[in-house]
């Protein structure tokens, strides 16, 4: 057989026409605008659609409704595949979202922010995709500026980092609250020096995890000084950070990590000074992945719901397709923090804080 | 600034015929049959077609080439977390790979192979896509059997396991020569009961990579009997099977195991006997996830190259859909073991085997 085979046996409008004894537009009608038909000539249109399976031509449906049924999400390249594990949960929970909506998703591959926009660009002349999704928002976001200008479709995974007044429409995780919750679930463990472990100031995602360490410590009113200490991401770094900041006089017992790596390199640290994680030193990651799980002990982590993060997405997103002058809403979601052996003492409340 | 800024400001074929000077079918030519057209007539058409951005509407060329520059790929539900790693990666190669070609690939949601086949046939009626892209073949495949029926065009990351003759193009990554790989390298280590932690027979991948294990242990050999350990993947799985083994008389002191999972489960066993992974029992899983470089000790393991099975399997696909008539190709792609500490002794020619 030649793959010709579905081009023979396209149902056409007018074999299912034909077969319910109706018009064309009648048919036309049942597939568009359904409120035009008595309902008994609608049941047999529909009917006659559904015994034929008949399905309008994608290409041919494009053209007149200008709707691909496509959102656009470009995919990054492969990262060390500890902290890109977050990102390919989103994608999966994206095209599940999606699908309950009757949208497929177009990825595109794009090595940087640059190079993303001409991928808008093209998508958006080819008339491919009806709208974006887009994840990494960062200050000065290049991308999401070029899309706002157009008044494009377009929903971000992650916040306007830096403007005064969010110029479109966002969905993201409440990171501050994620490191907020490790402090909060260390003090309970007993312990009262609380470091932060995170990446360089500037990074809006940073910053916010951050700024929740440094606001639930005060909120204890526990010592910050000293105590946050900044790198670049990897596991590498977070051995470092972790070994300088036991070297002080009276070093911190209680580590929030902006990553899992970070954690990870963490946690080398504190064996390698004959220290056990969890029983003399709580050590909490972030993003939850597999690794955490894998890791002896295992690793706390602060969870993002990017499940209920694509379908919020999908939701906003078809809402502004299908009404354009729609306001645009903006979504903080609470993580969870889950707990593991590696901040959990065997009686907290008998270990005296440092 | 509305989103219609991209209807209105789309350039007509009839303004870039005028701004060349040129007739319409000449900038059509240019585009879609340029050996039709003189150099210098080529070239102003060219010319102006870029200075105009002009790209022909993507849902009107689909009506008329039925192509629509998408390459159709299902993506699975989150696995563990630790094997879906591998997919992931190879859904971004695949993007990459595809984006060479000038393609984009269509990602749609499938909980299961029945629902993967409606994905497929509805794609086909709304010609959305112009070829398939399908990974994680399996004895018994509804989907590759459905694919081939119809002759339509699609390749397969995965063997087409238990036909006789290959119905259909695929490429693959060579897992029997990954195990037997691991068995090489633990005999150099020193070690002479090497040991298979596998999956239960019958799932194609897993049949494979036993089968490298027993090549590779006759070769030497060595025992076999007693020595292959079957069972779900999984961390608890490869901790149960590995203990089993550890309670023979003569207990294996070099552990194949067909996953990270498994390998992960199995080191957890080795150090609950008071051993350690490395110098008293090797141990080597497959797919080099993530958890395989942040475990301590880090995990050797088999790698398979998606990358290249990615590039591989577009320039098969872009093949066949130039041509229909183009023979199935098969492809095998060797993979490669990383060597790290839980399978490698300080003085490997200095230990006694047992």
């Amino acid at each position: 057989m030649s793959e010709r085979v579905y081009t023979r046996e396209q149902v056409t409008l007018e074999a299912v026409a034909r077969h319910a004894r109706v018009s064309r537009q009648t048919i036309s009608n049942a597939l568009n605008a359904p409120h035009r038909l008595a309902p008994d000539t609608l049941a047999r249109a529909k009917q006659a659609i559904d015994s034929l399976g008949y399905r309008p031509n994608q290409a041919a449906r494009s053209l007149r409704t200008s709707s691909s049924q496509l959102i656009g999400f470009r995919i990054e390249p492969t990262r060390d595949g500890i902290n890109g594990a977050v990102l390919d949960r989103f994608l999966h929970a994206l095209c599940e979202a999606a699908d309950r909506h009757g949208y497929n998703v177009l990825l595109f591959a794009a090595a940087d922010d640059a190079k993303e926009i001409e991928g808008y660009d093209d998508l958006l002349r080819r008339r491919a995709v009806d709208g974006f999704a887009l994840a990494g928002t960062h200050p000065g976001d290049a991308r999401t500026a070029w899309l706002a200008e157009r008044g494009l479709p377009f929903i971000t995974f992650g916040r306007p980092w830096g403007e005064r007044r969010a110029s479109h429409a966002w969905v993201d995780v409440d990171g501050a609250a994620g490191t907020a919750a490790a402090v909060d679930h260390l003090v309970e463990q007993g312990h009262r020096r609380i470091a932060f472990l995170g990446w360089p100031a500037g990074s809006g995602v940073g910053d916010d995890r951050h700024s929740g360490w440094l606001r639930a410590v005060r909120a204890h009113q526990l010592p910050t000084r000293g105590l946050a200490a900044r790198g670049e991401d990897g596991v590498t770094t977070g051995h470092a950070l972790a070994t300088r900041l036991f070297q002080q006089s009276s070093p911190p017992t209680g580590l929030v990590c902006a990553s899992d790596s970070l954690a990870l390199g963490a946690m080398g640290a504190v064996t390698d000074r004959g220290l056990a994680a969890g029983e003399d030193v709580g050590v909490v990651g972030f993003d939850d992945t597999p690794v955490a799980v894998a890791v002896s002990p295992g690793l706390s982590s602060v969870r993002q719901p990017v499940e209920q993060a694509a379908v919020t997405l999908v939701e906003l997103l078809a809402e502004r397709l299908a009404d354009a002058t729609v306001a645009p809403a903006e979504k903080l979601i609470a993580p969870d923090l889950i707990v593991r052996p590696s901040s959990t003492r065997s009686t907290p409340s008998l270990v005296p804080s440092s």
